[in-house]
């Protein structure tokens, strides 16, 4: 497979829009501060008074964020190496009073290790709905004075209406090869008319997966349906809050602050186009059709959809069907008539993102009892048995991706992401680097070693160093503090060469909840299926996450329930792979369609059942 | 009929586009210079060393500039209030240096005379395509936990697809009373979805005709076919030259002049649809629909298509047929989704307010013979038979609308609209004032007039004064000058309490141009219509001139071919007639199709017969 894997720099990248921001920005130019932001070298005059961070955000140069601004993660850290005062700052809490050069630090890149579902698992042809069409138009005469458009129209020999965009373009692109040229083509539309015979070239698309956190793009050659190029990045709205509620409640301010969530989201993904487009040699232009998946909140930031009664009950969404936009609506600098498919809601937190899950697995056909978790900022689950789909959703919380965890980190160089502990703390870090904190799987291994040889007890508490008897010496010397302060070093000063990694007790409380939200979820769907977690016969893991976890971990601390760890099979961006395949297949975005109708959805927030086992499941 | 005249003030008003010039303008503001322009107190900084003209542009401020800048009209001229140098200056030829307050003479508001086609010569049942559906939808609650969109679709009973900006707008839409919402549905597209009850308030669309002097626009009531108010606006492409071929070669530069005449037009129509609506009570956004007639260059500017190919043979237009859009698409400022029907272009030359002429008056179905003039800046000739329609084109110049002739000007106060030679020169003037210049039926007037009793030779020469004691001493009085400075004075200086009113030896040519051109046409038509003048049943001439001319004056100049006067009959803006008709109608929309496709166009400029015909109709 031809397929290019590209990772833009920077965990929690915070790549703020220069272009959306100078529409607020105001004309005067009097009394303001200039700003260079290095190694980037992009300048920016604002307001003094502004924080650095927002001074970067107006520069769009990306920088990292997770905590939203709110001066707790840590992340921000920003040089001043010319100004009154010069050294490290944290750029949310650093007010600009003068003229800076500011330097950002740099991540190394690092390549997602994460396999995608291939297209090998898809029984399914390609049939995106589009067409590239060659012909030879007759040029314009005395004897034959007809619009260029009434030409066209007679050498394609069948009915068509012409784009507005394919007019403005149509009498150069007649003119420039000979009035031979390629007509694209979604039903009886005239999308686009290119000069000469582009046919071999071949036709593209974009999928995009839209999380809370990154934003996946994969370019996809529509008519055999191979994935060109992949490539993701931070999603930038996370300046407004690192999970769902926190951009909800952004956006419920108003329009203008919808509109700043709705234009992050959409220059992330016109980043994507541009870098994947360069990568196959075409223009941005010269991708005809989008597919999106994405949770409910995202949906509704991209469509610029005022998502504020998502999140109060009874938690309802402005659309949950699927949408056909042209890209110019949507603001996606793709074709502008190209169609954009953004795949159909379940529920205000179950959102097309599961129904992608749903499509690339098969779910929506099974002839088994097959349990899919996708665990993100959110968890959303699913459990197919024949004939039947059950979905809901719980507010994992970002635990597992790293953030809301002292140490936590995004799986990149200098990450943790794997712990043993027996006479001796061992673990396995992410690039030849020392560590520098945790990732997601880290955590996972962390939380279920520590409780598995007794660091932690059932109940979650940090076992006290007085009575921590039964753990060898290497190990019980590594528990500090004490009550709130209390914390398990997992890497020491002189083994990361500066700060120690430690998982505190608050950590582990973040993680019993996300852990104890997700089984109790698990535990609701399966009651209401009848299914007990003997009787399933596959448990999927999607995601990021799900790809990278231990199973043996995940059943060890809980987060599973009790079933064979054969059964445990990790598949991957099933959510991105389900935008492929809505835009290579028109069926399959029928199928998209019915599967969204047919889901039923569990409101866990009115189930008591729910409340009971999340209590049950909070502890190991 | 409760329709409103509104008409904007300004003859050939240059209505510059602030907004659409602001993308152009550099951000710094270093050296530059601030113009106050009075009485709209509108400030701009300008480069030094533009033009006050561009300036004004560049303000947006509205002035008179018929010649483009091109400093041969004398009409843009200022009154610098402060500055280096005060007084009145030309404002296309004054250079821009320092700070400046200039004051734009205001010319008084003059209402249109003119009478468009009522409602009551239609014989058609308003079916716009359009409705208005009010609806109750079920309020969410745990129990209904479906999306918005969803709840609305199932209150509707109807198959639906909702729009972009009526999914953005719902959920307030629908909690703005109660769930009780008013749906605008074009066909199965929800285009918007209005709060309440709004049935009774009416369903708005706009008529448009673009003229390349003026650009009319007339809110029609949908359900009722009702015109509510019309009004008028220069066309402030103008700025770029008075007529097609100088917006041609504009537009022929590149992408971005294109789009400098695109942005004009689109702004004048955003201003007239703001008038409007207000007059009505609404916003431009409960304008849901419209239909536009205009000539082809008008046609391809307003939709941003390259127009060069329609200047050099064999003048091929980008497109012919109608095109539907939307509003948003076009950059009109009605709803963005409202569906603009752009009516079908017959030819390079022909276009769709041709078009609208015929279907308003009928001509695509007659029984009899008719012959149908429209004279703008183009003159545009129809001949009808029973199941034929022959058009025809000519570049007739815009002498007779008053441009491009000495003391032209447009109908407004102090323009002499009818000329009467007898012992003396009598005439009659618009409003309650001195006379200050000639409208076009004036100028006609005074060259039938002038023919009539000698002052003109059949050659066009005005007779020299020492030749013409045929002339009442009265009369003989007038004649001026010799050769090319020969004149003949209307209004003496004592008449006129300032500058005399008079035509030269050069006006008249520009007459007997344009006279000649249009004969030839009509010659040329009804031959190839096997029709002789006496066997034409009706002359129909459409258009704000052809409501003001006299028709002795127009046969005695030989414009018009020798027929029976009662014969001849004026028919308004049969153009923007046809506007409304398409805009009221789904079945006019039909027929106008059908008739551009009917139309059988002769190019004239491949006929020599044609070229035989104009040097002979040159003479009187």
């Amino acid at each position: 497979m031809n397929c290019v894997e590209i990772f833009i720099c920077n965990s929690f990248i915070v790549a703020l829009i220069a272009v959306g921001n100078m529409g607020e920005k105001e004309l005067g130019q009097m009394d303001r501060c200039r700003i260079i932001f290095l190694p980037e070298n992009v300048q920016v005059s604002v307001k003094p008074g502004m924080t650095l961070m927002m001074a970067a955000a107006e520069a769009g140069v990306e920088f990292e964020g997770p905590c939203g601004g709110r001066g707790v993660c840590g992340k921000c850290k920003m040089n001043i190496v010319e100004g009154e005062t010069t050294g490290w700052v944290l750029a949310c809490q650093h007010k600009v009073t003068t003229d800076l050069v500011v330097e950002i630090p740099q991540q190394e890149i690092y390549l997602s290790r994460k396999t995608a579902l291939t297209e090998s698992d898809w029984d399914i042809e390609a049939d995106p709905g589009i067409v590239k069409k060659n012909i030879k138009v007759e040029p314009p005469s005395l004897s034959n004075q007809k619009a260029d458009a009434d030409r066209l129209l007679s050498a394609l020999e069948r009915p068509a209406q012409l784009k507005l965009e394919a007019l403005r373009s149509l009498p150069h692109v007649l003119r420039a090869a000979n009035h031979e040229v390629t007509v694209v083509m979604a039903g009886e539309e005239v999308l686009a008319v290119e000069a000469g015979n582009t046919v071999a070239k071949g036709l593209y698309g974009l999928a995009i997966d839209i999380g809370t956190t990154t934003v996946v793009g994969s370019l996809v050659e529509l008519t055999t349906g191979k994935t060109i190029g992949a490539a993701s990045s931070g999603n930038t709205q996370n300046i407004f809050g690192a999970d769902v509620i926190s951009r909800i409640q952004h956006a419920a301010k108003g329009p203008k602050e919808l509109g700043q969530l709705r234009r992050r989201v959409v220059q992330v993904i016109n980043r994507l186009s541009e870098k994947l487009a360069a990568t196959a040699g075409i223009t941005p232009g010269e991708i005809y059709q989008a597919a999106i998946v994405c949770n409910t909140t995202m949906n509704h930031l991209l469509l610029g959809l005022d998502p504020r009664h998502l999140a109060p009950a009874p938690f309802i969404p402005v659309v949950a069907h699927m949408v056909k936009a042209e890209a110019k609506e949507v603001g996606l600098g793709i074709h502008p008539h190209a169609q954009v498919y953004v795949l159909p809601n379940i529920a205000g937190y179950v959102g097309a993102d599961t129904l992608g899950v749903i499509l690339s697995t098969g779910l929506h056909h099974v002839e088994k009892s097959v349990l899919a978790v996708d665990i993100g900022t959110n968890g959303e689950i699913v459990l197919a048995l024949p004939g039947r789909l059950l979905t809901c959703s719980t507010a994992a919380g970002p635990a597992f991706e790293g953030a809301q965890i002292k140490c936590g980190m995004r799986a990149q160089a200098g990450a943790i992401e794997k712990v043993q502990i027996d006479e001796q703390v061992t673990y396995e870090v992410i690039g030849d680097v020392s560590p520098k904190g945790l990732c997601g799987s880290g955590i996972m291994d962390a939380v279920a070693e520590m409780f598995r040889v007794g660091v932690l007890q059932p109940s979650g508490r940090l076992t006290p160093k007085d009575k921590a008897d039964h753990l060898p010496q290497a190990v019980r010397e590594r528990l500090q503090g004490s009550g709130a302060e209390a914390r398990f070093i997992l890497a020491t000063s002189e083994e990361t060469g500066g700060e120690p990694v430690y998982l505190t007790q608050k950590d582990v409380r973040e993680v019993q909840l996300a852990k104890g939200a997700i089984r109790a979820g698990i535990e609701v769907l399966l009651n209401h299926g009848g299914v007990s977690p003997e009787e399933l016969d596959e448990v999927l893991l999607a995601g990021a996450f799900g790809s990278y976890i231990d199973k043996h971990s995940a059943l060890g601390m809980g987060l599973l329930p009790p079933v064979d760890p054969e059964k445990i099979r990790a598949v991957g961006n099933a959510a991105g792979a389900g935008a492929k395949l809505a835009l290579i297949s028109q069926e399959a975005r029928q199928e998209a369609a019915a599967a969204a109708q047919e889901a039923q959805h569990l409101e866990l927030s009115t189930l008591s059942e729910f409340q009971d086992a999340f209590i049950r499941f909070l502890n190991f």
